[in-house]
């Protein structure tokens, strides 16, 4: 059996039941009858710190399920907290469109997981607004929980890492002069996934290229070495005013070139795919669909 | 035994265990032993429908524990929502500082749990800041889940009131230039309760009296008559987003008279007690310490 690197864990429904498992080149190894009745999900695998002694019970074990033949979920289902960077990467071409400077602090939201679907499903496009957009984004887990953490130890406290299409309702986003919150919130208009990548080294976040490509057009491209507020900024700021446990999610800000940004807007469409991708992470795939 | 009302239900630490009861003028009538294994806590009792089965199962019951010996918790401990309305009374004296017009709609903000201690308890002001301020607010609960929910409808989806102090640190409030997350979330700096009082007719909501005190000091006072958004008009609006469940906070919205309005602005520091009080609620009070 070939087995890829970087190791990968699943959450995903299958023959009835929500599971998880090791995602391999040749399938999902379900590990949910032998966990199950310790860690119900990924988040308390991860409260555990269990994800390595997973990964080592699926050594040599044959998958399961094939990838095409599960739903996958959203990996961590219920955090205490799901964060969001706002814009976290600067323009390619110009400083910043308005003038002003690069701010000081990021700028945080808060998202409810029924705001995401999992790989593979589509992202739903409500009757409210027809703009619909993609933000790609790299997502870490919190595995060791804390208040205050110092930006040295900050990658202490990081578990594992995901991807995050923050997919977003552009109008409702300025309904009120501050905060973004209803149009960040549609049920169903983002996603999370595919999977957790183990978090083991510096190198996997320090310097990866992030993709978000539309029908294989590629619309937002960078690196994270670029990122205006690095995740270690990112854990130790947040881990300043609440305290971080096991499960949580920072979604770490989205690069430029977003559907909002073209002239005119490009919205998202039913039948459109969006891949968003990592190094090292892997590729998060959804379609869209009109809501029914 | 003379029985106030309205008939109210706390969340409650006593005796070394999470409880609940019915609290009278009394003292409070733990429920746990009777309700626990159907309902660990209240959100499960909301979830069933069962406030009323609650407070039958009570009637003619001795009170456990006195209000004093106990330690109250935020009646709903994990929602799966807990969404906050930005300032929602018009000002009294004048129109807006800023000379704007009236939003046409809520500023809408998401806090977690954590950033909340329940009645008697302490707000902790963080070394970060000076800066705490006080807001009172009347708080709903969902019973009745629901997406898209008309405004006609929306108060058969109450299923209870309670009160909130939504305590926050103002200068942390404008790191950025959107979004007052980090702000407003701040690990125990607001408080919810005193208790839940289950809803039951239009006029406990539609015309109250809230006010607000700094040791006995009026600070904001307002009825929600005047609310720019009303109780009807948030529900059906956060409805039309994210689909509502039972156990569902929303913080309703706070009158003019904060801290930061006065000019010196005039900060909470330890020592101080606030009331949040409103007609036929309750008083919320808490006191103030630094972070230790």
């Amino acid at each position: 059996m070939t087995r890829s690197i970087p190791a990968r864990l699943a959450a995903f429904h299958a023959n009835g039941a929500d599971r998880y498992g090791v995602v391999t080149d040749d399938g999902i190894i379900d590990l949910t009858p032998d966990f199950g009745p310790r860690f119900p999900r990924l988040k308390e695998v991860i409260e555990a710190g269990a994800l390595d002694e997973l990964l080592e019970a699926a050594e040599g074990r044959d998958p399961a399920y094939r990838e095409e033949d599960v739903s996958f979920l959203i990996p961590i289902a219920d955090p205490e907290k799901l964060i969001c960077v706002g814009v976290n990467f600067p323009s390619r071409n110009e400083e910043y469109k308005d003038g002003q400077a690069a701010p000081s602090k990021p700028s945080l939201f808060i998202r409810f997981p029924r705001s995401f679907v999992g790989h593979h499903h589509n992202l739903v496009r409500p009757p409210e607004s027809e703009q619909l957009d993609y933000e790609g984004e790299v997502t870490i887990v919190i595995g060791k929980g804390g208040r205050r953490i110092s930006e040295e130890k900050a990658y202490e406290h990081i578990a594992a890492l995901t991807l995050c299409n923050e997919g977003t309702i552009r109008d409702w986003v300025r309904h009120a002069k501050f905060n973004v919150t209803q149009g960040k919130n549609f049920d169903a208009t983002g996603a999370i996934g595919p999977w957790l990548v183990p978090f083991r080294s510096a190198d996997q976040l320090d310097d990866i290229e992030l993709t978000t490509r539309v029908n294989g057009e590629v619309r937002q491209q960078d690196r994270t070495s670029r990122m205006m507020f690095d995740f270690r900024y990112i854990v130790s700021y947040v881990s300043t005013f609440t305290t971080l446990v096991p499960g949580d999610v920072i979604v770490c800000g989205t690069p430029t070139g977003a559907g909002a940004r073209f002239e005119p807007p490009i919205w998202l469409k039913p039948g459109d795919v969006i891949e968003v991708e990592a190094e090292g992470i892997g590729t998060l795939v959804n379609g869209v669909e009109d809501e029914r």
